[in-house]
């Protein structure tokens, strides 16, 4: 029983590790589509959001079945519990995604920030890829360290966040109202991302460490 | 056994109830601080955003401490996994309601938006005060035509968001750059406030008729 479980437990962190794969795959889309205007790679990450749910859903499934097949006590229990939150944010991460694709979509053929934003959102974005792929490994080796990276690339995306507002409510910025509202929405699902990484970083750190997960962390 | 389970079945309900209570408070001030500038009443929901977070904290730890003593199964099972989320999604509002105090807070002693969008946004307010006590009856009865009708309050707010942005992308806007951003952040922040408001409302109604939960519902 206890090996049947552990190898169920290995087949959760699998499917978490298969759609944080596709959740990078999706923000490293929708940020070239951003930033390219690629209306084509948009609808694409549009297109492919339907399948990061699927996979969440079918993984929610699993892991309640699991919940009620091997009755799971005291740390394994916790373990489940954050599998179904883990997906949760992979799912929400998909979304967001799948937002910032829509705008370059909304906006095309025109880019969607002018240019005297456009290397803050390349930086943003470039950060979001690379917490993202930080994510794949995180899940698949549980290495604190990496958590601990995460966190502190978020911190950047935060600074990156609210230098978009300095630049839109300062004195140089001449930009039109649909500026005004695609850069603060960008920039929002841009810092959402992020957060929603470091939701997962920690509670893969708190598993890793024995405390545990507070629901709004 | 059984009995006890049934007895903390039920309060795991009452402090969704409370809870959803809490927010219903919170979202019907910060609406009131929003269109009032009520810079007082702002700091006070900004305060109170502890309190839920906490009490959803421990209301996870109860359901995980009911999933590891009880083991249910089959539809108890899904109740207990589905309070954890309805937890995660009534904490998310809190935050909704948090933010919208902010932007008052930080806009004081002006008015968040100009006048002509005021209308529109003392609807929004309404509508999600009256989706949030809907929520603490939805929570409190199980009847499933309360869900219902939020779905269709959800509806109303959706196409006053989507009204917020025609107005501000419009040729007779004349708002600077801080109330395009504002308006587009309080507008962002009352969709996604129903959002959950509908995300909770369908697992009730899931689990009042026996379907299953998807988790991006």
């Amino acid at each position: 029983m206890r090996e049947v479980f552990q190898q169920e437990l290995r087949e959760v962190q699998e499917r978490l590790v298969e759609i944080a794969e596709l959740v990078a795959e999706a923000i490293e889309r929708a940020t070239q589509a951003f930033n390219e205007s690629d209306v084509a790679l948009a609808e694409k990450v549009i297109e492919d959001d339907a399948k990061i749910d699927e996979l969440a859903v079918s993984l929610d499934e699993l892991a309640i079945n699991i919940l009620a097949r091997q009755q799971p006590v005291a740390r394994d229990l916790r373990i489940v519990v954050s599998a179904l939150r883990i997906s949760a944010s992979l799912e929400r991460m998909g979304d967001m995604s799948e937002h910032i694709a829509q705008l370059s979509r909304y906006r095309f053929p025109d880019k969607v920030v002018p240019k005297s934003l456009r290397p803050t959102f390349a930086e943003m974005g470039a950060l979001d890829v690379m917490i993202a792929r930080k994510l794949v490994t995180l899940l698949r080796s549980e290495d604190v360290r990496v958590a601990e990276e995460i966190r502190n690339d978020d911190d950047k995306v935060d600074a990156l966040h609210l230098s978009v507002f300095d630049k839109v409510l300062g004195a140089t910025w001449n930009g039109e109202a649909v500026d005004t509202v695609d850069a603060t929405l960008a920039s929002r699902y841009h810092e959402r991302f992020a957060d929603h990484a470091v939701s997962i970083a920690k509670k893969v750190q708190y598993l890793a460490t024995g405390d545990w997960i507070p629901a709004d962390a």
